[in-house]
């Protein structure tokens, strides 16, 4: 994971503007947003699931800068004081801390805006069909049917907190569950395999980001600020329902166990080439930050 | 004008999402935001153009209804208090005042997102490559590099008020004049036009876009908030430079009405044929609104 994390950044920090002497410092709010920290996570799900069909590594990286800076521009946008006013993100201020509000706005839309182009040049497939598939799947995963419409769900929770185990679900599907199914996807797009290897995928991530979710309510309960980087204790204090709150801790986490196990077993079809991908399923219940 | 926009208004009422009873109210405020207002001058741009190259309106009008988007996610944004703190547009409460400023970040994330998806589908062109060719002139235009670009060099312009007329038509062709060019080469596009004539387009919006901005400054000086629908004396109550407070009025309205006659003599390779695209130079520069 830590390889594929290095070989993103090269990815990214070759495709995101420069800044420039005079200008204004979105291209400087860019990078801060997206470069230099974060555990690629997704990424690693692309390039691991384009691996199970051979697909060349160069494109597989490309998909996971895409998927990545959509990823990083809705965490600066979610952190917004509007949104989750949030200081602290990966143990650095949030991006409108750092700079300002105004330009968090901009960088997270020029983020978005560009993931799809990268996602466009012919260096991510010779095949402009292959790219039009991405885009799409792309652009439904993090849209209104997707990230934002999770995101909206998580607002309006704010409100009116949510009770059932199957509403959080749904909000956790739409808001993080999406960008997985995307991310394991991608690398069946990419290998052009439209058959049951591909379902198998689809379910893969779906169980192993439910799980990844409640894992990470979990660590908002137990984490320290120093190891998970940012303020713990915010859904409690906030009232949100969580997975935990609903389930209370020790159902929470073996029920994350049992999602990460059955995550791995949709992966028996691809036999021994899913090693990466099951070490992704254990590592994100085990995980301490 | 008018028949383009009711044509693009059903596009995109077919497009975006419905408001389903119970749920977040971000599909309302997406089509609050884009529905029902504004005069489809980009939409008209790209359908005019397209008329050129015999391509068919059905597509066109896809497009123009993708690049609609883009433009009404980006007024959300620039409405937002951190930006341009406006009340008003269009003759009706901006998105955050309707809503609140969480729903209005994400519904204008969820515009920018599906104006791709819009334009990946099959539906608006048979052809992949043109497909993905529209993906790339739409993100380049309207990310880091062109419209965002242009809104963070607005918003430095504010600290430090431009003082020369170059820096301020650098300012206005990124954050106005690259949609306009997309929209008018978007014909080109759609019509696999590689010639001269993709040229003699883009030239034709870059002087016209021009002539619109210096219009637009012209408007917020002399016109009435019922006629334009915002608050007018803005930029002057901002101290902001326009090409108004620099060349003032009457220079600024003579150069105006010269980029306009030369954006209409671009347009002479295409014959009568181009004569909706005239009318929209003239339009820009005479229009009270």
């Amino acid at each position: 994971m830590a390889e594929t994390g290095a070989q993103v950044e090269r990815v990214l920090d070759r495709v995101l503007p420069k800044p420039q002497p005079g200008e204004p410092p979105l291209a400087e709010a860019i990078r801060y947003a997206s470069l230099g920290g974060g555990k690629r996570l997704r990424p690693f799900l692309v390039v691991s699931s384009a691996r199970l069909f051979g697909v060349a590594e160069s494109c597989a990286l490309r998909v996971g800068a895409a998927v990545e800076m959509i990823h990083c521009y809705s965490l600066v946008h979610d952190d917004l004081p509007a949104m989750d006013n949030d200081d602290l993100r990966r143990g650095k201020p949030t991006t409108h801390k750092a700079y300002d509000e105004a330009t968090a706005i901009l960088a997270g839309d020029a983020l978005l805006t560009q993931a799809f182009e990268v996602l466009a040049d012919s260096e991510t497939h010779a095949d402009p069909k292959v790219r039009i598939a991405l885009v799409t799947a792309l652009a439904r995963a993090s849209g209104s049917a997707g990230m934002v419409g999770g995101q909206a769900l998580d607002m309006q929770a704010e409100q009116t907190p949510l009770t059932e185990i199957g509403a959080i679900t749904r909000l956790q599907r739409l808001k993080t569950g999406a960008l997985f199914e995307f991310s394991c996807e991608a690398g069946a797009i990419l290998g052009k395999v439209e058959d049951s290897r591909r379902g198998a995928l689809q379910a893969y991530a779906h169980d192993m980001g439910l799980a990844f979710q409640i894992a990470d309510d979990l660590l908002d309960v137990r984490g320290r600020a120093e190891d998970i980087g940012k303020t713990p204790g915010k859904d409690q204090a906030a009232g949100k329902a969580t997975f935990v709150s609903i389930l209370g801790l020790e159902r929470a986490e073996s029920q994350a166990r049992m999602l990460a196990d059955q995550a791995c077993r949709h992966l028996d079809v691809f036999g021994d080439r899913a090693e990466a991908l099951r070490a992704v399923a254990r590592f994100v219940v085990e995980r301490k930050a």
